[in-house]
């Protein structure tokens, strides 16, 4: 009925041990349970330590939950930008984080660049700034930024905040975080669960600045500002009635990958995005669309497809593929491979052989 | 292993058809169904055309989504309120209410009352108010407000939008939605579903009101903002990706509802109520909280315990039944329970004969 591989970017395949997690779930009275109770605290609190110990999160960082990322978005101006932002936008994700900094009554500033590429590393940023906004992995391009040019960022700009949407690429990226400030993503597409939960990360000086504007009086939203969120995770609850069984479902995948092992799922989701970029390479009809290897995403693979995009989204959906579409304007034009740690290299080493 | 059957107010216990459904929807590939795609949509459409049909929704009314109801209250402020609001607060949720119109940066007027009480009919309200905020069930405390007196608000004040916030007490409310302006609530409660999406209806002054703020430079938020939900709504569609299991089953629990006929499940509620109230107001020991009948909810029914609380609670639960926790500080003197669409007449009575 729906293809047994689904290579969309977002909401994508499944991890492959959620629905087992459900089961036990639905078993253990989660989805009906209080957001007060011992028993909620207690899957908090293993997802928070969870991801610490998956991720190497330093001490200072914080780990609160949301709707969505895109509601991550809208916090981080509200909390961390008094006047002005700065964006770097190179895809349709980056663009509508700015906008949203616009919309709340900001003055943002952005250095844009055309979709598929990355950016300059002679960028240079106004001394002012007080939130540097990067897109780690354009969902809607396939370009990743390295990430040594985004600490750059921090080097060179040290008295602004640095915050990394790092939704379509965690848990890959081995990021050294006290290098960043906030960093985060939603669960529907590298964790592989159904979507409906936002997971921010941010460190001791995001929670000084949001507390720096609540003083001067400016508004930082109401129950999901930074303070509000701390005062409920110290005790391991959320401020309002959360999707409690994503919480839950979230703290048991990511006790599976940490069993996996991080450096595994690194090193896996290497191998297959080599896989199909090389197949890409020396495709007679298939180009990857970023050309610059070092801009070219692992997690998020985009493949330029011409009048040949139907035909081959046919072919794959006959071997049980799905293929994303391409973003917006390039829906006919590409094709999008997530490369997330539930996507085998068996099912890559299928998709290489079919698109051959 | 957790008790057969959750009187708690929400979470609660889950509609009876939603584990299959959820089974289903795992079959069919809903977890991992982009937000973008025609089936997506479909199931869209279904929430809100069910919705439209079980609540008897007029034209003129739109429905949105959220990640929670504790979102629509910052929302409602946000898009309707350029400086003042007045609130209705007789318990923690409609105090919250109107907390958040004042971390809005707004200037919101409350009218409160103890808790266990409903408001004076004679309550008068400044003409220049915008918004008038009331909690149809206040969830704490086991308070309703008569349909009468809420219509009564807008008569007597026609120029003010008039926001209800029915959390705890939907579907069971026949509201006449011509005397309203917007109502919500959120899918853990009268729904049945596991916690995660909040349902906001609201009617075309409400979407001019915050068109109005648009035009006057007043930020309405970003990406929940009514205009902006309204743009994807007219194609069955949210602005971010949503928790969209969510909205699959919660279409499937209102087809059920549908069949069921909401006047059994209007009458059956209040037989259940009747049931539990009758004891209440003859038991030795317990008492109801709310004692004006005209007040007394049918949808979450506190009782006064005083220092029997802990001994009814252990009673209950080694027969099967999880009664509520008293809200904040009566924890330890009251319990609360829900009489929601899901719990049976047989599950009352059982109830009843236990507490007898």
């Amino acid at each position: 009925m729906n293809p047994k591989i689904n290579f969309t970017p977002g909401p994508s395949q499944l991890y492959f041990t959620v629905k087992d997690h459900i089961r036990t779930a639905f078993r253990e009275g989660v989805p009906s349970l209080s957001h007060r109770s011992k028993k909620f605290e207690t899957y908090y609190q293993d997802t928070v330590e969870g991801l610490r110990e998956l991720l190497q999160l330093p001490s200072g960082y914080h780990i609160y939950f949301t709707g969505s990322a895109t509601e991550i978005w809208e916090r981080l101006i509200q909390n961390l930008v008094a006047e002005n932002s700065f964006h770097l936008v190179n895809g349709s994700f980056s663009k509508r984080f700015y906008e949203i900094a616009v919309q709340l009554g900001k003055k943002p500033i952005k250095n844009e660049v055309d979709n598929g590429h990355g950016f300059d590393a002679s960028l240079s940023i106004p001394a002012d700034i007080e939130l540097i906004a990067v897109t780690h992995n354009e969902t809607s391009t396939g370009v990743s930024l390295p990430l040594d040019f985004i600490y750059d960022l921090k080097v060179k700009n040290p008295n602004a905040l640095l915050a990394v949407d790092a939704v379509s690429s965690l848990p890959y990226p081995d990021f050294d975080y006290t290098k960043l400030d906030s960093v985060f993503f939603s669960v529907q597409k590298g964790f592989g669960l159904p979507s409906g939960l936002g997971v921010w990360m941010a460190n001791d000086k995001c929670l000084a600045k949001a507390e720096n504007l609540l003083s001067k009086g400016i508004s930082i939203g109401s129950y999901h500002t930074l303070p509000g969120l701390q005062s409920f995770a110290i005790k391991n609850q959320t401020p309002e009635t959360p999707n409690v069984l994503s919480i839950y479902v979230l703290s048991k995948v990511i006790k599976d990958m940490i069993r996996r092992g991080i450096s595994n799922i690194r090193k896996e989701t290497e191998y297959k995005a080599a896989l199909l970029y090389h197949t890409l390479q020396t495709h007679q009809v298939l180009k990857p669309f970023v050309v610059d290897p070092s801009f070219q995403s692992k997690t998020v693979i985009v493949a330029n497809c011409g009048d040949q995009t139907e035909r081959i989204t046919k072919a794959l959906l006959e071997k049980d593929m799905q293929p994303g579409d391409g973003y917006g304007p390039s829906k006919k034009t590409q094709l999008r491979f997530a490369n997330f740690p539930t996507h085998s290299k068996e099912q890559f080493e299928l998709l290489v052989d079919s698109l051959n």
